[in-house]
C-alpha cells in the first residue's frame, strides 16, 4: 500500500489514524498489537485508536471459515485470498484459536503458511493472538477486523478451528460462514463438531483433486441432501455445498460468488444490515456481561466464597438459586 | 397419591416439604404456585421449601420433548404418559412456553389437551406459567422439576414449542432430549428450526399410523441417514431416529427403551453425573448473570444512558467496547 513512502509518525491516536486508513501496514500491525497487548496503556491507546476509527469501519465483506484439522485451511485461505487479490481486492486474513493458550502457539505458526499471499500487496495476515480466554481472543479479533476495515480492505477472512466454541464466537461477527469439510462420506465425516454445521452459510468439500475428486463430488452431494432438513436462515439464505481444491483453484470462484448472493440476498431482504446492528449491540452486552462477572469474581469476599458455594450446588446441598442468592448478596452489598 | 386422607396443614416451608414428599398434589401445586407467583413474599416462601427439598431431588428420569406447531406434541405426551403409568411409573408433565407472554395462553391450554393423562393417579400435569421471560419461566420450571423430584416421581417430561431459544434452555436441565417431526420428506421438513436438530438424543416422526404411516417409515430413514453427520455427543451416545404413533401406540416403548438405553450409556461412561454436576453449577451462574443484568439495568444512571449507547453502537458512533466501558463505569463506580 504505502510502500515506499517515508513513515509516518505514530505518536498519537490521529497519528495512527491517518495512516491506518492510508493503508499503512507497520501503522496496522502496531495498532493491533496495541489493542492485544496486556498491558492497560497500550490497550487504552489501542482503544482510542479505535473510537477513533469506528465511524470508517463496516465496509468488507466479513467471511468466517473454519473447519477440522488436516482439511486445507490455511492452503484453501491463501488461494482464496490470491483469488481475490487477482480481482483487484484487498484482503485481510485474521485468525481466532482459542488453543493457542494451551498449545503456545498460533493456528498460521509464523506466518510462512500463507507464503505468496503474505507476499501479495494488498493483502494483510495476521495470526491468532497468543494467550487469553476465547472471549477476549474472539473481541480482538472483532476490534482488529474493525480496524482492517478502516484501512480499507475490502473483505476481512476469519479463520478458525473446528472446535465448536469458537465458531459460535466468529459466526457472530461476520456477514458469511463456510465450513471447510474433508472428501469423506458417511460415518468418516465424523470429526466436525455437532453444531457447527448449523451455523454454516455454505459447506466446501476441499481436496477436489486427483483421486479424491470423485470421492469430493460424492461428498458434496450428500451435504446437498442433508442441507434440505434445515430451513432458510433469516433474511432468506438457505445453505449450499460446494467442491473446491486449493491445488487447481476449481470452486475457489464459485465460492466468492456464493458470498456475493448470500449477500444480495441478505440486502435485499435488510437482514444485513440488521445482523450487523444486533451483532453491534450484542457485542456491547457481551462485553458488559464479562466485565460484570469479572469485577464479581474480583471482588475479594465473593471469590473466597465461590468454592464451596459451587461444591454445595454440585452435591446437591443447595439450589443453584440459593448459591446465587448469596453470591449476588456478597457482591451488591456495598452499593 | 394421597387421594382420601385427610388434608395437610400447609403453614411452614417443613409442612409443605412433609406433604410434598408424601406426594400431596395439593401440596405440591401450591409450592409450584408459590415458586411461580411474583409477590417477593409468595417467591421468598417458595425458595425456603425449595431449600428443604434440594436433598431429596434429582431422582427422576429428566426429558424434554420439543416439535413444531401441529406435530401433536401433546397427544404424543399423552401417549407416553400413560405408558409409563401403565408401567408403574410416576411421570409428572412441565410446560415451558416462552410464547405465553405473548399470547395469553399457554401450550397446555387448560389442561384437557391431556385429559386422559391428567385424570390417572400416578401422573401431574402442570401447564406453562403465564407471563416472565424465556430465562425466569425455565428458570422455575427446573425448579418446578426440583420439587417433582422431591415429590417421588420417576420421569419428569418437560414439553415445550420449537422455537429455538427455549429448546437450548430445556436441553440444558434434561437428560433426554426429544424432537418430534411431522412425516414429510426433504424441502417439506423446512418447519423445524436450524439449530434444534443438533440438540436431539432422538428424532421421533410422529404420525406413524393411517395413510401416512409408509410417508413417517421413510422420514425416519431420510433422518438417520442425515443423522450420520453427526459424531456422538459427549458420553458417547448417538442420536437415533424413531418413528411412533400417539394414536396407535406404536414407537412409544421404542422411545422408553431409547432413553433407557441412553441413560446407560451415559451412567456407564459417567458423562450422566457429570452432565448433572455442570447443569446445577451452568444455572447458578447462569442465574448470577442474569441478576447482575437485572442489577445493571435497575441502576438509575445506567438505565438512562443505555438508549442512547444501543443507538451509537448500531449506527457505528462508538464501539462497543467504548459503550460497554461507560455502562460499567457508572455501574460499578459507587463500589
Amino acid at each position: 500500500m504505502s510502500a515506499g513512502a517515508t513513515p509516518a509518525r505514530l505518536d498519537t491516536a490521529s497519528d495512527y489514524c491517518a495512516a491506518i486508513r492510508a493503508g499503512d501496514r507497520r501503522a496496522i500491525a502496531r495498532a493491533i498489537t496495541l489493542i492485544e497487548s496486556t498491558r492497560a496503556d497500550h490497550q487504552a491507546k489501542g482503544q482510542a485508536i479505535l473510537d477513533a476509527l469506528v465511524g470508517h469501519a463496516g465496509g468488507a465483506v466479513r467471511i468466517g471459515i473454519t473447519g477440522p484439522p488436516g482439511v486445507g485451511k490455511s492452503t484453501f485461505i491463501e488461494a482464496f485470498g490470491l483469488y481475490l487479490v487477482a480481482q483487484g481486492r484487498r484482503v485481510a486474513v485474521l485468525a481466532v484459536d482459542p488453543s493457542s493458550p494451551v498449545s503456545g502457539g498460533s493456528i498460521l505458526g509464523d506466518k510462512t503458511r500463507m507464503e505468496q499471499l503474505a507476499q501479495a500487496e494488498h493483502a494483510f495476515i495476521r495470526p491468532s493472538p497468543s494467550g487469553g480466554a476465547l472471549g477476549g481472543v474472539a473481541h480482538r479479533t472483532r476490534e482488529v477486523m474493525l480496524l482492517c476495515e478502516a484501512a480499507g480492505f475490502d473483505a476481512v477472512v476469519i479463520e478458525t478451528v473446528g472446535i465448536g466454541q469458537s465458531e459460535v464466537a466468529v459466526r457472530s461477527m461476520v456477514d458469511f460462514f463456510a465450513v471447510l469439510l474433508q472428501p469423506a462420506s458417511g460415518d468418516d465425516l465424523q470429526g466436525i463438531k455437532r453444531g457447527v454445521l448449523e451455523l454454516a452459510d455454505a459447506l466446501v468439500v476441499n481436496k477436489c483433486d486427483g483421486e479424491l475428486r470423485e470421492a469430493a463430488l460424492r461428498s458434496k452431494r450428500e451435504h446437498e441432501q442433508a442441507l434440505t432438513l434445515f430451513r432458510p436462515s433469516a433474511g432468506g439464505w438457505k445453505p449450499v455445498a460446494l467442491a473446491a481444491s486449493a491445488r487447481t483453484g476449481e470452486g475457489v470462484p464459485e465460492l466468492w460468488r456464493t458470498v456475493l448472493a448470500q449477500r444480495e440476498t441478505l440486502e435485499k431482504s435488510g437482514a444485513l444490515a440488521q445482523r450487523r446492528r444486533s451483532q453491534a449491540r450484542e457485542w456491547m452486552w457481551s462485553l458488559v456481561g464479562e466485565g460484570l462477572q469479572q469485577a464479581l469474581r474480583e471482588h475479594a469476599a465473593v471469590a473466597a466464597a465461590i468454592p464451596a458455594l459451587e461444591a454445595d450446588v454440585e452435591a446437591q446441598r443447595l439450589t443453584p438459586a440459593a448459591a446465587a442468592r448469596q453470591l449476588l448478596g456478597t457482591f451488591l452489598a456495598r452499593r
